[in-house]
């Protein structure tokens, strides 16, 4: 990019504010991104001038030529996020420059273009004191922050996009889990597939979202909520649906224990959730009792470690639920019954995980994961 | 779907005309998908109605909640084709029938509703008379048609879209080869892969798109103008930027030539240009001195034939070019040449294929392929 374009640059956001309030819905009536607060951010980016000023205005209609590449060649990313209410009030993001630079990456796989990540975050700390009333202050409750980035040239020519929009909407939501903790059953998944080396199955694109909806409907009428993406002859475990996966191996000899997840290899999605689970177990978990490994596990090996009662637990990961407990795999006619505390509807590390990383979230725990904004 | 949905139905078609209609370009001032006709198509969906009442209005931009699942997760598919003037002036469309199928097994794909393809076809034929001044009438010239289907849910979460929308938009174009044929120089692209068994690569999908740019500005900056997208450890070649590809071997024996093209095992886009040449050439080739095959050739098989004097041409196949010779294919620092007849850009079975599909398209020579609109 030419240095004469425009940065982008949160000196120069407006503020047109709404002259139509909405009314905070309660908190048990929120629903996952279905209603939005007051405004949100729009920025376009233009190839000739760059990042043009910034707004803030009231949360509304995009108006677009039906011409326009987003809506032909999916030029699309997103990222999630949740801002959270401590204890004094005070709001909170929880690890932004991780979204902001996966947000990045995803833009600059599909030629669209880059900006400054702490300037787009400015500007979303601005967004979020103009709404601090849609965010909810009850534990468990959030607001969910969706920076989104659309390809806006009108004309139907397949290339670079010369226009570029980046919208900042935001939805109130609550806990994944109403009543606590409900385990999930997979579908192994080896009729479909997600991701590939030399695609884009590690970005956080569009492109990888509507192609695994019709799977997840087969899996549902078979009785599974969720697809175990399984990938290659091998039969590996890369994710599950729009998750990362993780699962507790015990050693049958020293009892020691193994927390697995797929590695970065390009096709596993770069979960933020993920890195922080990974941390914490590093730093947290005792190295006498706990490995923490990167690496591909295959259902098969999932499958014979269940039968010898050598699987501990398995949970997906994501900024929606945090961690998603996992009660049973079906994988060609074989059930795998993946162990959950007597009575309970986890396992507990994926309990433990829950916790440390809420405290994280909401400020209880105080650490550099948690940016205050204001 | 419920059979008290409503149906797609033609005959519900409201049209509002413009009050403000445009010139028509010059045709040698078209530049493909840059300008568009006064009206469009649009037709709603809704999950609990069905196909709503299709409207045809003045051409003008889509007003959409930020919020619509077509900006973050893809919902999208699109399809290419063209309308051509034959010599009365009568207008004719070149195979609708194979677009609308395409366009329903897309919308399968992803979840997108399915429709009765007539309906669509009778409604893109009332649109086709009311713009018909935008309709060339030159040789070469056409209107390029796109029907369009987005998801239009507002919501975040990702599930099947209840709301949807189909909208068709019409620009005039001009040949893709202004001044005859220019063949093209293609990369053998095996750092990045365009699509997957278990994917949706032959789907006519915006997720397809998007992540091609990036492989493409890669193989520019080599000097390359197309990918030529290989898979697998057999490095066989699947397709050339967005078109499918086709080469001609020779038998060093017997002489007798084999016209290869990728089978459609799920990974290959089943392109109607594509299922035309090999019908054209099963019908009108000799059987004594041609075989028609739908089966992998590898890189390597290229570059062996092409060492032995035994390729003779190749080319790629799409709505937009019709056929799109090839001059090299660079591959891993070698350099394969493609013969091409001597101070021409193009070999004879390119050329002979232009010219059969043309007389087809512009009512030359009558078929059950071409469409009179009336």
């Amino acid at each position: 990019m030419s240095s004469q374009l425009a940065g982008l640059d949160a000196s120069k956001l407006t503020i047109t504010k709404t002259t139509t309030p909405k009314e905070r819905l309660p908190n048990e009536q929120l629903v996952f991104g279905k209603t939005f607060t007051d405004h949100m951010l729009i920025i376009d980016w233009d190839a000739e001038k760059g990042w043009l000023t910034p707004q803030i205005k009231p949360y509304g209609p995009l108006v677009m030529d039906p011409s326009a590449c987003v809506f032909h060649y999916a030029f699309e990313l997103f990222e999630g996020l949740k801002a959270y209410k401590d204890a004094e009030g005070k709001v909170r993001m929880f690890r932004p420059d991780m979204n902001m630079a996966r947000m990045n990456k995803s833009a600059a796989r599909i030629c669209l273009p880059t900006f400054d990540s702490e300037e787009l975050l400015k500007m979303i700390g601005e967004l979020l004191k103009l709404d601090n009333k849609f965010i909810p202050d009850e534990r468990g409750y959030s607001l969910y922050i969706r920076p989104t980035m659309i390809g806006t040239d009108p004309g139907l020519g397949v290339h670079t996009p010369s226009k570029a929009q980046i919208f900042v909407i935001c939805s109130p939501v609550g806990p994944y889990y109403k009543t606590g903790f409900k385990a999930v059953s997979l579908e192994a998944t080896d009729y479909a597939v997600r991701a590939w080396p030399g695609g884009v199955g590690d970005k956080k694109l569009g492109a990888n979202y509507a192609p695994c909806i019709k799977p997840q409907l087969e899996a549902a009428a078979r009785g599974f909520q969720q697809n175990l993406w399984l990938f290659g002859p091998e039969k590996n475990i890369t994710e599950v649906g729009t998750m990362n996966f993780f699962a507790v191996f015990k050693d049958a000899v020293t009892g020691k224990k193994e927390l697995v997840t797929a590695p970065l290899d390009g096709t596993i999605l770069e979960g933020i959730t993920r890195d922080s689970i990974l941390s914490l177990c590093r730093e947290r978990l005792s190295k006498d009792e706990w490995t923490i490994s990167e690496r591909y596990c295959s259902i098969d090996e999932v499958k014979e470690a269940a039968d010898k009662g050598l699987l501990v637990e398995a949970f997906g990961s994501g900024t929606a639920a945090v961690v998603s407990p996992v009660k049973s795999i079906g994988y060609h006619n074989q059930n795998i019954e993946v162990p959950l505390l007597p009575g309970e509807q986890f396992g507990p590390l994926t309990k433990q995980i829950a916790d440390w990383i809420a405290e994280l979230q909401y400020g209880i725990v105080e650490s550099d994961w948690s940016r205050v904004i204001g």
